[in-house]
């Protein structure tokens, strides 16, 4: 049998597998020449021997254990539905219905959905702002501890490290400061999967080894896993571990695929047994590759200089923040230039930068067609002052909460144009996707910096996404208010 | 890069893949000969040209927009993670929060899960019951008229039809009396994903053609889809198909998995194309091993002359239940003769029968082997009136429930010998995984006659799941109650 006579979705995939487009995007195996059965031959059942991921005592059992060996935690979890419901669980798990969480602003939306679910009271800590390059610094320990002390009733503190950009905030310092509250740290660690394998010092220092108790992690962001895979960790101490297990087993597929199981599991032994060779490759490429790029005239590419000031802790090197900030074009205009002149695919643009990903996967030829490429556009762009809107900022900069996201979400509403809205209440979420930070959350005033962004977002063609009007012109607004 | 090196699950599944073993089990491909491309060259994420699920524009929205115009519905969603995300998104989209649903008391327990994440009150309709096989039988159309007098508050009816046996309840009557309240009737028809493939009359109509409003249909389960994957469809009237797809954006990872969605397009795709005519092939083939299997002196294979009494409306030939009641032997044993003599792998067993799954890419080979192994046990075994408890019954007479499951399940506890919790409240799931129908939910009063199904479950080394003392000797029940 064949797939021949079929014309969707899955030739389009194998056409572009076979192209010669260079990924910098997920997933981080990179689409490596890896030996691989027939995905159908393995896709199994929970038969006999193949034990069961929701009341494990076999195989998948051991499996687990392996992995929260090899990373050092007290218990791991498999997860077949991706970093979200790690997160999800992990915020519905470790709070009560109504109760109280302090989370940093930029967190992706699935924090924001565990809010929702338990109709959470949610504290935000703004991340810090690096103004030269349009991106969000660190989450700084000061602020973690000035909302513990205005808000002692809080049950968890989640913040996200790395971000998208590859900054990582002070676990250490943070986890210390939640725990002299009796209270547990989560981080969404979804872009540092590769932390752990890496030797010491070329890469960041894992949330998990650095005092946090939950942490989850994306496997296929950054390590050769398939697209929907990650693991999520977890620390004894402050919080109870079957309380996140019992949404695990709610959340999860109650049939997951062994296909996907089955790729974890090679994944997280082959990095093991990896001892970090491949991780170092990268780190010499990248340090190569960056320090080439430095003569560049326009294009900037930030790196650990960035370390010790706006919260910034550390830096991932993987992540190449490519910055035409300053520059007559924008993120967009690059990433289309190395898709269209160069076929070279990136994994998000905004306005001042585009973003490639790179992984211990890459290929020489990668570095090299990127580093050809970027080099060629640096002599054709010149300097401009243009007039963007920090985009970034959004979330950066306080933004006023009138109402819960579950009041919000589930108020009754009023179609606006977004032009007018101005002062109202959002009933919905926005933000673009990648990397699917909310700039507007349900239960936010609107003002006019953030309507002038999204109308910016809007024309520059980023990817908007969460309203109901997919044209972006109007917004859901609270009724009355 | 090989796979050689890993000692872990992957090689187990290759192994699995290479063995004469023959799969009367889930999934539907049988690990047929699919010619497909290696899965990590055509893992990618969300680029240009290839859409978002989350907010479908592109190919994903015009492949879900086909699946829609092939099966019938008004919309249908892909489902990358499997038929319960489906059935959490329905529940939990279609009810207010404390509010109300009337369910069959033989639901999966992804159902249950929604009544306990939107804190709902449950009423059961209990199936009916078939002594003859000891299997549960349909739900009667008057049951359900019966429950929704009684409860006129309510804002779901959920059923599931087919059963795990293959079990159609008439849909179209219970259809008709739930619109007469206004509300909309679910359908879990995770076991019924070929019915709307078929050619009239070879295999039950869809609930989808039926009435039905949102019918959720497992891939995987009868189908050429990999394992996880699942459709949910939806038609206008009676329900707000927003409400649906705000709890898929929820729930679903903000990374589904092209793999996935591109074998999904695939086989609904293929079956399309092919009008039937595997399924006919299939028909045939079952119709002649039926037919043959009524010369066995012991083993009993229920089909459609079931049909017209115990609120059963229809029955799915494609479920072998293959019945050793009344024999020396009980459903396990029977399993272990075809797996360790054979070489046949079931889907699973009670102490009634085991079930063997067919679907349209089995081969004739394997309906060869499962015959001559039927034909020679059944030669070996003898009859005898043992005395077993009727399990599959557990969930046809109804139980007290005094709590709600999200109140009962959130209770402080008490660890008691399962021996001595009768008039104890539960505070626990207990069931048998498969087929995953809980026996005891959270909120119910335990008493003698569901110690001792348990008990017996025990001793008969059935899957029991959903306690936390994994050695199944105690129970976690309401702390004063």
């Amino acid at each position: 049998m064949n797939l021949k006579n079929n014309t969707g979705l899955l030739n389009k995939l194998e056409e572009y597998g076979k192209s010669d487009i260079y990924p910098f995007h997920m997933p981080g195996h990179k689409r490596a020449k890896i030996e691989f059965p027939n995905p159908f031959q393995i896709d199994i059942t929970e038969i006999e021997g193949f034990d069961n991921l929701h009341h494990p005592q076999g195989i998948l059992k051991d499996a687990m254990e392996q992995a929260s060996k090899i990373y050092g935690s007290d218990k791991s979890w498999f997860l077949v539905n991706g970093s979200s419901v790690g997160i999800l669980s992990a915020v519905c798990g470790l709070t009560r219905r109504g109760g109280k969480i302090i989370m940093s602003r930029n967190c992706h939306k699935a924090v924001y959905h565990g809010v929702f679910l338990n109709e959470l009271e949610a504290e935000y800590i703004y991340p810090q702002y690096i103004p030269e390059f349009g991106i969000q610094g660190g989450v700084l320990p000061e602020d973690v501890e000035k909302s513990l002390k205005k808000h002692p009733d809080t049950q968890i503190v989640l913040i996200v490290s790395p971000t998208f950009e590859g900054i990582v905030s002070d676990i250490k310092r943070i986890s210390q400061i939640v725990h002299s509250y009796g209270i547990p740290l989560i981080v969404d660690e979804a872009h540092g999967a590769h932390f752990p394998f890496a030797c010491q010092g070329e890469f960041p220092k894992s949330a998990l080894d650095s005092g946090a108790d939950v942490v989850i992690q994306s496997l296929h962001k950054t390590l050769p896993s398939f697209t929907q895979t990650a693991i999520i960790h977890w620390k004894k101490g402050y919080s109870d571990e079957k309380k996140i297990e019992r949404y695990l087993q709610i959340y999860q597929s109650s049939s997951p695929s062994y296909l996907f199981m089955g790729g974890i599991d090679w994944c997280i032994g082959k990095m093991a047994e990896d001892k970090g060779k491949r991780l170092h490759l990268l780190a010499e490429r990248l340090q190569s590759f960056r320090s080439q790029a430095e003569k560049f005239q326009h294009i900037r590419i930030p790196g650990r200089e960035l370390s010790g000031k706006n919260g910034v802790y550390d830096v991932d090197l993987s992540k190449l923040v490519l910055s035409v900030k300053g520059t007559n074009i924008d993120g967009e205009k690059l990433s289309d230039l190395l898709r269209n002149q160069y076929h070279l695919e990136m994994e998000m643009c905004n306005t001042d930068y585009t973003l490639a990903m790179t992984s211990a996967f890459d290929r020489e030829e990668g570095f090299e067609r990127l580093f050809k490429a970027l080099k060629e556009l640096d002599e054709e762009i010149s300097r401009e002052d243009r007039l963007i809107p920090e985009v970034q900022k959004a979330v950066s900069y306080p933004q006023k909460a009138c109402m819960n996201i579950y009041q919000a979400w589930n108020s009754q509403t009023d179609r606006i144009r977004i032009e007018d809205a101005e002062g109202k209440i959002s009933g919905e979420f926005v933000y673009i996707y990648p990397p699917g930070i909310p700039v507007i959350v349900p239960g936010e005033r609107l003002d006019r910096k953030i309507i002038e962004i999204i109308k910016e977002y809007k024309a520059k063609n980023l990817p908007v996404q969460g309203l109901k009007d997919k044209t972006v012109e109007y917004i859901e607004t609270v009724m009355g208010e």
